[in-house]
This record gives C-alpha cells, structure tokens and sequence, in this order.
C-alpha cells in the first residue's frame, strides 16, 4: 500500500509488515526455487553444479524487488522475470536446471504457504499474548460485578471476569483455527504448466525441504485452502474487533468503567482520553472482512489457472495478513494496562432490581480459565 | 415472498428452501422451548404438568408465523411475541415454566444450530453426489486429452478426467468442513439474559436431548462459529462455482466440447444451448460470498447481545444456505448426463508442439479416485 | 427470502415489499410486453388484432409466478416461460407477434426499471418523512446543549438540534440521488437479442409509453446503471444507519438523552426498553451493503449478455430495495415521537471547562433548514 | 511497503501511485494547514508574521513521513504528530495560530479531497485515453461482423465495433459520473472539534484558497460524498473490467479473434500468448470493489466522528484510487494495438442461420460516436 508509511503503522505490526512484505515474498520465491533444484539434484535430475549454482543465485539481497515489480506488469506474473534474472544469475550452462518442472503458480503458490506459515507464527503468538491478557482480567475480575448489556441497554449483572472469559474464548478459539491450519493446511504447490504434475516423491522431497505439507492433489485450480485461510483470519480480526468495540463501548465519557492505559490524544481537545487502540483494531478488521470478500470470490477461477481471480489473491491475502496483525495488536496494547474502574462498574448497575448475583459469570470464567489452561500446557 | 416465488427457484432447492424456510425457522425455536421444558421438568426445576402442557403447544401449526414476524418488529426479535403467544397458549398457571432461564438469543442461535444441522445435512448429500459425478466423469475420462488452460489460453494437455478430479478435490474439502463443522461445531446455546447461565448440567442436558454439543461457554457474544459455518458455505458455494465457470467456458460455442444435457433456451434464438446451470450456479455463488461478508462482519457485536450485528446473521445465514444449495444443485444438474466430446477436446489441442503426454494427469485421477473412495466408505 | 415472513417484516415496509415481490415483477414484465405490442401496432408492425389479443393477455393475474419461477430453473430466465405462456394465451395467429424484436434481457432489464421507479418512488416520500423529522428535531432542539461526542468521548458541546442538522443533510443528500436518478437514468431496454436493436423511433415509443427514458444505446451490456442505483439504495440505507446508530448510543442506559417512543420489550427482563427500530435499521444496512456489492461485482459481464453476474442482479437488487426500505422506515419510526431528555444532555456535559458555547451549532441548523425549506419547496 | 513494490505495479499505475502516496498525503494535509493560516491572516484573524511562519512551516520536505505514521499510533490520527511537529518548526510564539479553530478530521478529509481530486483528474484523463482508443475501435471495425454472444454461447451477429461502442458508453458514462462528482461535491471540511463551526466566510474563503467547494454544511459526521466517489471508482473500474473480459474472451485461443499487442509470457510454456493486461484489470476490480464495500460501510459512523469507520477510509480509498486507475490503464494499454482479426470472426459467425444484417450495430456505432465527439468537445 502507498499509505504504508501513514496510515499502515496504526493497521499491523513492523513484525508482520516485514514477514509479508515484498522481500518476503520474493525471499519465499527464491526459497522454493532453491528447494526445488536441491530435491531435483538428490534424485539425479540436475547436476550437482547446478544445484550449486542456483542455491548460491537464489540470495534475495542479489534481486531488485522494485524492478521485478515493474517488469511484472508485462507478463501479470512476477515469476517470470524473476526467472529470467534467476537463469541470468546462474550463467548459460545451468540456467536450463532452474525453475525445472515447474511453473509461476507453484513459485507463488508455495510461497504463499511459506508466507502464510511466517504470519501465522506471529499471530499465534500474539493470539497468545491477547488471551493471557484476557484470562489475566477474567482471573482479576472473576467477581467484579458489571452491567451486562443487551441490545446497548443495561440488562442484568454479569461480572467483568465473565466479559474477559467470552473475550477469552472468541479468542482462543481463532487460535485453534490458525494452529490447525498451520498444523494440517499448508501445502506446498508443485504441478507444472496445467497441473497435472504426478512425480510425488519429488513433491514429497520438495514439502519436506520447505517443511510443508504434501497436497492430495496440486491445488493451483482448487483454492479451498486459500479460501479457509482468509475465514480465518477475518474471524481472528473479528474476534479482536469485538474486544475493541466492547472496551470502546466501556471508555465511554458516560460510562467510564475502564480507560486504557495509552489513550490517545486530541489536535484540539486537551482533556480527551481516546481509545486510540481500539479505534484501530475496528478499522483494522473493516478492511479484513474486505479481503477476505476477494479471497472467497478468488474461488471460482478460469481452468488450470485463473485469468485474474489468482492474481487478486496475492495482494489481498498480504492485506489481509497485516491488517488482521493489526487489528489483534492493537486489541492487545489496549487490554495490557486496563484500567479497570470496578466501584464506576457496581454505580452503573444502577436499579436495585439488578441487585449482582453473579455466581454464575463467576462459574463460566473457571471454566474458561481451566480451558485456557489446559491449551496453553499442550 | 419477494423474489422466492420467480428468482428463488433458480437460486436453491426445495430441500433446501424448506429446511430453512420460516416455518422450519418456527418449528426449531419451539424444538427449543419444548427441549428446554423437557429437560427441566426432568431435573424437577418445573412441574411434570408444565412439561407436558409446554410440549403439548410447541406445535408449529398452532402459530401464525406471518403475525409473529410482524410483531417482531416492535421488538427487533421474534421470540417475543412467540413466547408470549406459548405462555398464553399453555394457559396462566404453566406460562411462568415457560422459556424460564432462558432468553431470546438462547433461542434462536440454538434453533440456528438445528437449522443449520438440516441445512448441512441436506449439503452432505448433494454434495457426495455432486463428487460422485465428478468422480465418475475422471474415471471415464481419466485419459482423454484436453488442453489445459491458464490465463484463458490454451498452454499444454491435460486430461479431461485430471479436469474433473481436481473439481473432485475441491467438492471433497469443502464437504470434509461442513461435516467437521456438523461432527464438532454445532452447539446449543443456553446462556440466559446476558450469558451468565452456567448450569451445565442443564445445559448438557440440553445439548443432548436437541442432540447438539455443549459448548465450552455461552457463545452470544462469541460469534466465531457462525463466521466459520459462513466461511464453509461460501466456499462450498466457490468449489461449486468454479466447476460451473471451467463447464460454462467448455461449452462455448467455440470451443464446443462440452453440452450440458438439459441445455436453456433463449426467448428469441431457437439454436442456442444455454449452459442454464451454470449461469445459476455462478449467480449463486455471487450472492453467497456476500452473505458471508455479512455474516462475517456480524461478529463484532456490542456487549452481551449486539444491536444489529446480531439481527443480521438470521437472513443472512438463511440465504447463504439457500444460494449454497442453489450453486451445489444446478452444479450437479450441469454435470449430470454432460455430453463430453472427446474428439473436439483432441481437435482443440491445437498445435504439435502441445501433444498429448497424460500419464500424470491420469496419475492425478487415480489417487483422486483413491482418496474418495476412501473417503466415501467412512 | 424464505424468511420473508418471519425476518422479512423488521428489515423491510409492507409497501415495499409489495413493490419490489414477484408479483410486481411479473406485473412489470407484462407491461413490457404490452407496451412492446402497443407501440409496434402504432408503427403498423402488427396487426390491430394482435395489439389488442396481447394487451388483453398480459394481465398478472392470469399467470402462475410460482409455476414459471419453477420453469425459469431451466433456461436462466423466467422470461423464457413467460413468453411461451404469453403466446399460448393469445392463441396461435398471434403469438408471432408476442416479444417481437425483443429479448429476455430486454423484459427483465426494462420491468427491472419499472420495479426500480416504483421502490424509489417509495423511498423518496420516506425519505420526505425522515427528512422532516430531523428538521423537526433540528428546529425543537437547535439550542439544547449535548455534548459533541468524538471517538465515543465527550469532546465538546454541540446543540442535539445540530445533531439532527446533519442527519438531515445526510438524508437530503441521499434523496437528491435517488430523485436525479429516477429523473435522468431509469431508461427502457430494448436491444434484441444481441444488443444491436436500434430502431430508434420504437425504442422512443417505448420508452414514452412505458415513461421511462431513452437511453444513448442499449445498455444490456453496460451496467452502470444498475450499479450506480445499487451504490445510491446503499447511501441511503447508510444516511439512516448513521442516525439509527446515534440514536441506539444516546438511548445507552448510561446515557439516556433520548428514549424512542417505541421502545422494544425483552422475552425475560421486563425493565428493558430497547432501541428495537435502530437495531433493525442497523442490521438493514448491513444487508443493503452486501447486496451493492453483488451489483457492483455484476458490472463485469461477458459479452452481450453475461453468464451469471446478470442473473445475480435481479434477486441483489430487490433485496437492497427492501432493505434499504427497512433502514429508512425503522428509523423514521425510531425518531417519530422520540423523547428528547433536555436535562440529560445537559448534565452529561461534564467538566466546566466543556461549557456550552452553541451558537455555531444554531447557525448550521438554520442553514440547514433553509436548505430543506428550499428543497422541499422545489 | 508491502506488495507495493512487487504485485502493485501491476495494479496500479506511477502517476496514481503518486498522486495518493504518503508522501501526497502529507503534503496535502499541510496545504490545509497553510491555506488555513493564510485565510486567517487575511481574516485578521491571526497576524502576518504568524501565516509567513506557518506557510513557509508547511513543506513537506520538512517533515519524515515514517516517523509520523508510527507516531500516529498512539492517537489513531497522523494530524495529532504532524501539528505538533507544526508547531515545534514554526516556534513557540506562532505555535497557538497552527492549526486554529480545526480538528484532525479537518485536516484528513480536507486532504482526502484534495488527494481525490489530483485522483479524480488522472483517471479522467485516462479515461478520455481510453474512451479514444474504444472510439477508434469502433469507427474502424463499424461494420466488422462478429458473433455476438449471449450466456456465453454463440447469438446473433453484431459487429466488433458495436461491441467497442458499447464499451465506450460504460467508460463515458463512468467518466461523466467522476467528472460531476469533481465539479460539484470535492467540498473544503472546517467544522472544528465536534463539526460545529459556522463561520461560513472563513470556510468560503478557505474553499477558495483550496479550490474546493463549500459544502452545505460541515460533512465529518455525514460521509454521503465519499460513499458516492467510493461507489464512482468501483463503477469505473468496473467499466473497464467489463472490456478486459470481453477481450481476455475473444483471445481465448479457440476464439482467436483478437490478440494483445505485447502479450504477456510465460515462465514455463514460451508459445502462450497471455492477456495479461487484462488479468490485471480483472484483479483491479476484483480489489475496488472490496474498497468500495469498506467505504460504503463506513458511512454508520459514531456521533461527530467515527470510531472506526472513519479512520477505515484513509487507506480504503486511497487503495481504491490506486486499483482503479490500474483497471483503466490496464485496460488502455490491452485496446491499444489490438489486433483484430476479421476474418477470424465471420468465421466464427459459425452456422448459416446467423447470417450478418449488422445495419443495427452500424447504426448505434454512429450514435455511440456522435455522443463521443460531443462530449468530448465540451
């Protein structure tokens, strides 16, 4: 994005916006490249020099992103001219062995799973990170008792503590769904021109050099998996959305129930404490869902390989990667710290007819604190 | 119904329609009413007579379900009205037993659940049939030559069953998510006013006798499940969507090497062989992801009951398993009695330079084939 | 929808439903066809008789919307068995002169402008509705202080008045769309079946006579148009959603500076008094949006009539219609009788330093008012 | 910048790129805050020393874009950095007539504008280009039989330049819709803190020295005008998408009818001839139309300024702008040189029945351009 250095801190993380940034990407590129000519050397299929050869060409710092970038445009691939400068690199005699039985797809596509897997990690761990700051306030709060708000009105008594625990657990399970992506659904690509490439024991060799998975089938026309991905990570930005809008909802002037430890301030208003964090974790998870809208849309491509579905897939999931790092970021920075205003909770519960009989928000956060438990042991 | 009588038909199937139609919508909300009783008057928290009076009158065909969705209005639920028309039903001295504990989200996200089981199952089935064709269509033609197609030209042959047999794998996934999501996913909700209701005998007893799961907490305010059942619809759709799209391109005019079996017709030109199916599936497919984005957007919602997020999931959820059933249906007419031109599939093939070499396509189809019959014994 | 009866009546007006149901398209269709025959029997295209046999016949209630919905499945189209219907109405000397030069496209796409102007037309007098209920409460409330309210924090004072003001404006906005698009771009259709109809003394009449415009070229190929409406329903939707979600926030139980007068009832706690319009008028955008994105994506279409993004259209653009009518009829409804609470606000200003000072606040709602005066005038 | 350098060439186009960088960002924002000081001064309103401080202040050169997006974090605002970064280079003496009487979200939507405008200006100009280019294509091939083709399948005959025509009329008609919304709704934004500033000569005079126009009333809280240009761009890059299929169809190799004038190649199969323009342009839209839905989303904004939804449309819409001028010079680039193939068409014409009477296509060609040259001229 050209508003990367304005507008993009606020909506990711450096963390992420280095894992999946255009050297990322072409670093992930070159990695299979590399991958696929070592596998092709230990089973004979090109010499030893040329495996060699293109381990040694296949050094990111050796490539120009910006002009691969332009010289893509020609050919809507920038696989091609990273090939042709690959084969440059590599010198006449081995240039034949690059890139060998293979096709721009399987470069990009594996390097989406290469990709994937890097911001994968991250989030997991800031998953991890946001859901001990959540069973830290569900554990703190497990009996402070809080309006529980229906619709936008008051309804009945609930506890802070239970809050945090649901909290908790839209987190915890997102996580899941990242993990066991992680676990079972990143595969590598390797099919050739239209797919039809069967050698597997070389696909085999090929995902365990890359440490990823070997697909059914290769995946270039089915994009199921890529699909998934994109649900899930909407559903973690989403998961880190509801937070923020709670706690944005909880800041409130009025309502004064907790106040973040960071808040923003205001180019003409001194006083104001702003929400900063949870503002950006909102916005964050808007332009999520968005991507997400493309990637699911990106399903239905055109034969062995999409006329403009596919190519949509590359920035949106990037986008989508950041913005959903962001999103959980921000949600993170704004729960460490809270202040949590536990007399302003009771004063708000207002009418005696809500007298807090919170045994059971108590009951449901041990029971969400001795399932978060048991997750992070594993 | 605006637009189901005229549009609908094309869009989904009567199945489908049904079992998620508003009279289905009514029949699980009192399901629920009637369980909740049930399970109650068994741990004695309410009279056996209540029971079987509440029971008694948990009869869809005792309840207009066109004035109850116009007495929603006025409270933005349509559990109101239906529950004071259950309490009136069963007379003054049970109504107090009836929906106790329980609040209006209870009911209609676990009658969502119940709705979506018939809903999923209904996808199961068309959905082994729709790999049972496919898989057929990659053994018959496991060695016909096609061309391959990338970027909508022509690159190097395939076969016509390696085709089939990736469309295979894609109708295969998104099967193995819905019946994940059916085996593990669909959870009954009992939460009460603000999600604080932590019996879980109730609830698991509950849980059984609706015989859905238990969950781990209340899941009001926790709307990853709907996102991620959205997600697998949506991309049910796109695997549906993009057989439809690769058989539309086949059956081109020119390129001719596909007719469907029952082929529209055109309101002015008698020659045409309208690929009907396809056209609709493709349609499906677009209002499909858009209710996904909904549904995905929908997750963050205000506090203990969102004010609107929530609102929205009820249709959206409902279309999308409309138009999911719509894209898997005409999907399946469409390749049903496919007319496959095997000698125009070898003609367009085109140049020498591209002949026929199969041997890993084919290779593709058998271990396709393996992995669904494989799959298809569990 | 199949939830038309029971979700149908919160996100959608009984008028609009009715408008935009299959019966009205039906009923516009046929007028299509009367108005085709009409104008060719003036020119002396066909017979007197024949005008006269197809006129007579093209009365909705002879035909079965259910039955040619059913039909439609097989050809695409419901006008392909409207058609056919149509001919064996008029018996067989007439029948060549039913659908004379036209195409499905053109019935659908024209009876689509037909539909259009009708739910406009609504939209447009509820909107006159809703505009002037916020120059109401902008007139009432032009000097009572609330506090302006930025990032969900108290900033500085503004009127409730000026709140309303820019409510206004954003409604008055959205009207001025819709009434320059019904007055300059709801043109008939009639290109035959490629596109290339351009007897363009016919299409005049047509348009004439079924008061529609004429447009510069047939336009089954270019669909601006559609998408332009679809952005312009979603605007509209989003105008009222804006107040809904101000109204829903000010009637917070912690903020309670306005209670709607029609406050929506709980099925368990009956202290509750919830914001029922705003929830659903909330939750009809969220919907109007998704459909203008189907209509938006629709503008790709292949060739002279597209393969799917067309047909997505029919059904994409009459639920916006009726949602984008449930937007604004929930939240004129939401603000008719709304209890203003004067005091409140005045209290809930907070900190001196944050005094009412309002005189900007008054002089943008009379500037405000005037423009309406002066619009509403016209 | 992630992806930027690597997929968004292929997206977007340098002059786009830069017209709503950072960097233009920047140093738009600082031209409010100079035109600002500049009225004032005039106004009396703060002395002449303070505006030559504060304009010679506001260059960007001054000012590290980087570190300002990473200081913007802490408030959810670049403007809260960037005045106090102001105010820091002017002194301390002239510090309190920075930024006076505003607030951030002057600054940003006023930027958003301004940046809009030099947007708005480049696709016009690419659109005119384009608009040509279509004009050419369908004066030259007026009479030039091609299939037209329906669902996919071949119809009737129109010709190649009718087709051209028609794409002309959705470029012209997109190009009409930005270059109304150019002329009338890019509105200067001053409404202070909470959008209650009234002093219209002070905003009049600031829209001048902006070259925008006044706005009715100040728009923070009613974001009609960017749900509009939202909804424009996403039309726009639809109307070209709408050419890139058609084109990327008939280069199909089975149809053959045109090919690209610098196909794209290939890393694998050195005979294809890939559209790869049009794939481009396919996922430009493909990308727009996502923004469009964020920003359409975005006008549910919360009281005076939103806590989310606002800050979603910086990158949103600047994205939009990138994605759509890349769908248009895309598809610029694909029309320029294209080679037709004439005699490949007629052949493709296919059965006798479908014999060429393509008086009508000829006939909306001179109409087509006749409109062309019209609004052209004005």
């Amino acid at each position: 994005l050209p508003s990367d250095r304005l507008f993009g801190p606020s909506l990711t993380t450096d963390d992420m916006a280095a894992a999946v940034s255009d050297t990322a990407w072409l670093a992930a590129m070159l990695r299979f490249e590399a991958a696929l000519a070592t596998v092709q050397g230990r089973q004979g299929l090109i010499s030893g020099d040329a495996v060699a050869g293109i381990v040694a060409a296949c050094n990111p710092a050796r490539f120009d992103v910006t002009a691969l970038g332009h010289e893509a445009v020609a050919s809507a691939s920038p696989v091609v001219p990273l090939v042709a400068a690959l084969r440059k690199a590599v010198g006449q005699e081995v240039a034949p062995s690059v890139h060998r039985d293979a096709t721009s797809q399987d470069v990009i596509d594996s390097a989406m799973m290469l990709i994937s897997r890097d911001g994968i990690d991250i989030l997991l761990a800031d998953l991890a990170a946001l859901a001990a700051e959540c069973a830290n306030l569900a554990e703190r709060h497990r009996d402070t008792p809080i309006a529980g708000r229906t619709l936008l009105q008051i309804a009945l008594p609930t506890t802070f503590g239970c809050k945090a625990a649901i909290w908790l657990e839209g987190i915890l399970d997102a996580r899941r769904g990242l993990a066991g992506f992680r676990r079972d659904r990143l595969a590598v690509q390797l099919g050739g021109p239209v797919g039809t490439f069967s050698g597997s024991e070389l696909v085999a060799d090929l995902a365990q050099e890359l440490d990823l998975a070997q697909p059914d089938l290769p995946w270039q026309a089915a994009r199921n998996r890529v699909a998934e991905l994109a649900a899930m990570l909407a559903i973690t930005a989403g998961a880190a959305a509801k937070i923020a809008l709670d706690v944005a909802l909880l800041a409130q002037s009025e309502v004064a129930e907790v106040v973040v430890a960071a808040p923003g301030h205001s180019s003409s208003m001194p006083h104001k404490r702003n929400p900063a964090q949870a503002i950006e974790a909102r916005a964050a998870f808007a332009l999520a869902t968005a991507q997400a809208g493309v990637l699911l849309g990106a399903m239905a491509g055109e034969h062995e390989r999409a006329a403009g579905a596919w190519q949509s897939e590359w920035p949106a999931l990037t986008e989508l990667f950041r913005v959903t790092a962001g999103a959980v970021a921000r949600t993170l920075e704004m729960l460490t710290g809270l202040q949590v205003d536990a007399v302003r909770m009771r004063a708000n519960l207002g009418p005696a007819q809500i007298a807090p009989d919170t045994g059971g928000a108590a009951a449901l956060v041990d029971r969400a604190i001795g399932i978060y438990r048991k997750e992070m042991d594993q």
